[in-house]
């Protein structure tokens, strides 16, 4: 050769610290029966209808580096993905993350990894596979992006769902812990123009993770018809899709609070109400219908649960009373 | 208000071109059994192992956007997965993908949809599912990056992999279109320094699928002992991963030919031959390893595979004899 090699190392793809990295999380990430993929540990079941859901965290992750703050955003992911899942009815049984960045960081790429890891484990589903990829020249130095995906199963005559719904059904709220992970490019907007007075680590609260709440439910036998979990696109856009045609979401209203986080969004009066109500969870991350009969018993098991609203004939949609 | 609202669209997240998206990609994504999560269409199977995958494009993704030629991605991204699940003896049945940008552009975005949708019917699974993310201040215009999440599965006793191969079966190698979706940071760099003398589009050519090749020989009862998907790291990477302790793979040099884009790789000189060979596929995307008795009817369900070395008794890995 005339002229210097260019290495893969040159290119800025670091297969050393890729390694050191794959073995830093060897131990989080559950070997399976072949090289190429991860078994997805499926329960028994006779009927099993098996779910899979994908998300990312959006701009939290941009705060959250701006912050420091990385460690929250592993729950956020597996809490964006599972939550869906539970929304059926589904046991989260497997996950898989995809980590992409500018250049491997080995202090900061484990430490995602085993967030993730932790929030799988509180989900009780297996962390079968990921990839992490370095890809310079798409990513800022320190940047990087997270997707999830998430596999679930339940058995096919415990579904749950719109086609369950009935008018005079109640919507039970669970409190969410904060922004969750939606919103984010407004917050960050609000927070460059002053206009938020929080601390950052309010915005950052992980998000909560329903499948324990939910499945407590499911197992103790109460009567859950449909769940929606509240992301982007806030309650009007999420709790239709637990509902049938011809229904109609009636929210009361102050029935239930507004986390630190949300309120201090509102307190800045530079974000529309209207608007607000269609970016943020507003206070419930998720909402369950079911009959009045069964909120007792539902409270009992989740104990900050609330009565939030009914469903009534009419458009499909939410409005609030 | 006093001063002026900060919406969720001025903060750089257009919902209304999201909507027109999510409308202009419906017709491609199959609709499940929940509005929360996508149903994954298992086959009916006695004792099914379930396996999961995930991988990205790499930066062939800012090559391909350098030079507009983004359609192949979305066959770039279901290969890298879905023949990762073929390693197994899997069908690949469900595939979801996510898909992040700065700013939806609304042209782009359905094409990489509709070239993902196109690669998952060739592969024979279901799209069903997938996330398309909006991060101003994450990504640089025009830039986006793709994860894909694919699902398969195989009757237990129809696996496929290490624990079937025996010393004395044979190595046989299947073409790769090219560079595939690997060592593209390192093409990148070769290119600037214009050592490549190359059409990109030779470059970009996309990734291969090799489902409906390794299902053919399996369906046939072609005695397929394990699979390797050559990815990055090469083929000393990946092929010990079809192999069991104790064994090693000798390849014969000139077995098989070298693609267009490798031999210009090579013919840059800019190169080091290892770390072309701990890079790239070297023109073997996929190697099967199976009793040569069974090679005669292999090559006849997949003219263009050839017998490329054999697994001897030995320390675990590759070498070139």
């Amino acid at each position: 050769m005339t002229k210097p090699a260019i290495t893969y190392s040159s290119s800025g793809v670091d297969l050393d610290a890729a390694q050191a990295h794959t073995s830093a999380i060897s131990g989080l990430v559950r070997g399976g029966v072949t090289g190429f993929a991860g078994e997805v540990p499926l329960p028994e079941m006779t009927d099993p209808v098996v779910l899979a859901a994908t998300d990312g965290v959006g701009t939290k992750l941009l705060l959250a580096l701006e912050h420091g703050q990385v460690d929250g955003l592993g729950q956020d992911l597996v809490a964006m993905c599972v939550n869906d899942l539970v929304c059926a009815g589904a046991q989260p049984v497997a996950f898989l993350d995809y980590m992409a960045m500018g250049r491997l960081d080995p202090e900061q790429a484990p430490r995602i990894v085993r967030s993730i890891a932790a929030a799988c484990e509180e989900a009780g589903c297996a962390l079968v596979g990921g990839e992490t990829a370095e890809m310079p020249g798409l990513y800022a130095a320190g940047h990087f992006d997270l997707a999830g995906f998430a596999i679930g199963a339940v058995e096919r005559a415990d579904l749950i769902g719109p086609h369950k719904v009935l008018v005079g059904d109640v919507v039970l709220g669970i409190p969410s812990s904060g922004l969750h992970s939606n919103g984010f490019s407004l917050v960050r907007r609000l927070l460059e123009a002053e206009a938020l007075d929080v601390d950052p680590s309010v915005l950052l609260e992980p998000t909560r993770l329903y499948v324990a709440d939910v499945l407590r439910l499911l197992g103790a036998g109460v009567e859950v018809h449909a769940a929606a979990h509240i992301t982007g696109g806030g309650l009007p856009e999420n709790l239709p899709r637990a509902l049938a045609d011809g229904m109609r979401a009636v929210l009361t209203a102050d029935s239930w609070s507004t986390p630190e986080a949300i309120a201090a969004v509102l307190a800045s009066e530079r974000v529309d109400a209207e608007d607000a109500w269609r970016t943020f969870n507003m206070g419930l991350g998720m909402c369950l219908v079911m009959p009045e009969a069964a909120v007792e018993r539902a409270t009992e098991l989740v104990p900050d649960a609330r009565i939030v609203g009914a469903v009534e004939a009419g458009e499909r949609g939410v409005s609030l009373a």
